[in-house]
């Protein structure tokens, strides 16, 4: 086990080995499955895994490590896109899968209490006759604490916002294995420093998050799917931010452009539609509500270049939609057979999203990329995925972070909800050239040694 | 002016007065003026006022201080109620009231930019004729940035958040004097700390804020203003929570028992209304929305002991109902007339607003105050003014304390929007036992000479 490792992290899976037995995992096989994401792949997988099952089991592993100096990745169901797990330096994986209960609903508070492995899809099956629900939904089948950590949304965002909206309190534990408890069941709470918004979004960086205090919705009574189809990007994006301003509150408020809704029509047989710059919108509601929501969408659609919308109210008709959305990542991929994707997670102010998606095809266009976009635009969010091969690996790399830079030129951010990872840390300097100093202060009054998940976001 | 000053504290002031001449003011009356917020009074005046009209001003002012171990005291409107700007061991109070600028409106974006000392009212009142308005209404007619620093929320957070919802970004200058940027005007962000979150609450103990990017919202199209009244608080309690989980989207939604009701009728002469614990309602959107959901809340209220909810649509009644909501205070005041008040600000799980409410008013009862209970119970947030002369203020201050302990003890906070302050740093170690060190290790990285807001909060 030990060959080629450094003798302080031989002592240290020797000692966790002695703590976890069996829970401590240190196969080729089981480090490799561990070593990325679903973004890119890695360059060395980590020394071992631990499968940690309860908060105490959080605490000694990362007491171990510390006292060798090893460091620690958080790690949760592997979806991230942008190098969040990659054992940098080696060290150990923390796989929370294990830690997947759901320790409290309380209906009445519309608040529930889990580990940090359940998974968004967990919750929402747990909560299935309940009448609640779990409303954020990047699109992977991602754990809540991995979610939090990486402060993300999804295509819910626009009504219930972000993981840093819904998360009432966390159980972490700190660099030095001490538990602490941030937040807690209040609504609201003004008694010192925000550390539950400091750890959402922290990426691992100032500990493991274990378990979460977070707000639940109740189901709406009903809930209604559009789809609405432009002659242009921007009529789209116009009719977008005019329904905005008139405050109708969509839950969902997607775009998805010609390149994008091509692909979703062969790959989810939309055969229905066009290639067109293309509006998917979704609303929550008492009946009354929705079809007033309706009305408005509709007198805005009428005034723009949309040529119809229609709606779909049965669960069947609105599922068939959303998975063609859930899938866009898999149809923009059959476009280019063989070809990887880098994806962008630019988010602008809304009134500039226009012109930036603009500006950003001209790059794309002459970059010769093929380069699909959909967005979360109700949050001027958009993906641009830029598929390539081996040899272009480089060059999609570059013109993913000129999007970025269209962003930040903008007031905008080079990430809406994916995270700063491994692979946008230069990114992450220009953005915030002044503040990274300070979050920098943070990193190291909070971790001196630097053992959780080192070389991410700095 | 240097008399009986500390030499170091008399050459920060020769240099602040050569830095800023007449922008420096040392005179008894108007250090006096700046001694207290609306709370307690302080036992010490600061020692000068600065009136900074730049961040530049704000930068140089900060780096003189430091250069002098001279203690900062960021102050806004002084409508603090907890001892947030009292000058504890003397220093500067940076009066941040001339850096009141509206620096841009962007209406397409539903976002302002605007520096510390504007007011929640002067904003709404240079918003008039755009259709937006910022709904966060605490009350008094604070400096947004001292909204900000206290994590402010009041009457309109069941909708629109906290102040911690609607910022998107902060201008700050830190103890060292350094100017930094923390988010942007996108929607939503994964770059890193979430410093802005940070800031928001940390009640002038990290650095001074100097602008703020807040959200905006359409003004709705209509607005419908409502009083319930029931025979028991536990009843009205029960008709909230039934609200919340049904999902009607309550724009205020707010208790007063039957000796605030009392106090209110006498007050702001009610005369239609009895004292009995009331609810009083607002409801935002379209015209069907806003009649949806008074037809929800009326079946709920109806399934209660709710004898009758009056709705008022026009201006001028709403504007009455909710003066004398804002007046509570002063009613409540005025039922032991000479009195002061001690205000607690506990904040629950919903569920345990009922029981917490009981056990509140049995403790209040043993206590001989007299008690007046108001509460945006849409958060599970309520302030039990204790009245109270010079002799009992002690004892008053104890049975304040054991409010909160309940709160406490339910899962809740001791304060849902007024702040720690120096009023409530014992609770904060009971609240967050755990998490407290984190907390000062952040202060003390950040704040390493203890220069900003000293012995707030910790």
């Amino acid at each position: 086990m030990a060959d080629g490792l450094l003798p302080e992290l031989g002592a240290c899976l020797e000692a966790l080995a002695e703590r976890f037995g069996e829970a401590l995992r240190t196969g080729h096989a089981i480090c490799n499955q561990h070593a990325s994401g679903e973004g890119p792949a890695a360059s060395r997988p980590p020394d071992a895994v631990l499968f940690p099952t309860s908060v105490r089991d959080v605490s000694d592993g990362v007491q171990i490590c510390a006292a060798h100096r090893v460091a620690i990745i958080p790690y949760g169901a592997g979806t991230s896109l942008e190098g969040h797990v990659h054992a940098l330096r080696g060290g150990v994986t923390f796989d929370m899968s294990l830690m997947d209960r759901i320790l409290a609903v309380n209906a009445s508070d519309l608040d529930v209490h889990v580990e940090a492995g359940v998974t968004r899809e967990a919750l929402n099956g747990h909560l299935r006759d309940s009448g609640l629900f779990f409303p954020l939904d990047p699109g992977a089948n991602a754990t809540l604490g991995g979610m939090a950590a990486t402060r993300a949304s999804g295509t819910n965002a626009v009504r219930y916002g972000t993981m840093k909206d819904v998360t009432l309190g966390l159980t972490v534990v700190t660099p030095q294995g001490v538990v602490i408890e941030t937040g807690g069941r209040a609504r609201k709470s003004s008694m010192g420093y925000d550390l539950t918004r400091l750890y959402v979004g922290s990426e691992g960086t100032l500990g493991v998050i274990t378990s979460l205090h977070l707000r639940l919705f109740g189901i709406p009574e009903v809930i209604a799917a559009g789809v609405a189809q432009f002659q242009s990007a921007g009529e789209a994006i116009l009719a977008v931010i005019a329904v905005l301003q008139m405050g109708v509150p969509v839950a969902r408020l997607e775009f998805l452009d010609e390149v994008q809704m091509g692909a979703c029509i062969r790959w989810s047989k939309l055969t229905e539609l066009l290639a067109k710059p293309t509006l998917f919108v979704e609303l929550h509601g008492s009946a009354v509500s929705v079809a007033d929501q309706q009305d408005q969408i509709r007198d805005v659609f009428a005034s723009s270049d949309c040529a119809n919308i229609q709606w779909a109210l049965r669960t069947e008709d609105r599922s068939r939609l959303w998975t063609a959305r859930h899938n866009a990542y898999w149809a923009a991929k059959s476009l280019c057979p063989g070809y990887d994707a880098v994806t962008t997670d630019a988010c602008v102010p809304i009134s500039d999203l226009a012109d930036t998606i603009a500006e950003v095809k001209t790059l794309a266009a002459h970059s010769g990329f093929v380069c699909p976009i959909v967005g979360h635009v109700g949050d001027g969010n958009f993906h641009v995925m830029i598929l390539h091969d081996a040899q272009s690996r480089e060059a999609a790399d570059r013109l993913g972070c000129d999007i970025a830079r269209v962003a930040i030129r903008r007031g905008g951010t080079a990430s809406g909800e994916h995270g700063v990872g491994s692979c946008r840390k230069t990114l992450l300097r220009e953005e915030h050239a002044t503040a990274v100093q300070t979050m920098l202060q943070i990193k190291s009054q909070l971790d001196p040694m630097g053992i959780m998940n080192p070389d991410k976001i700095f």
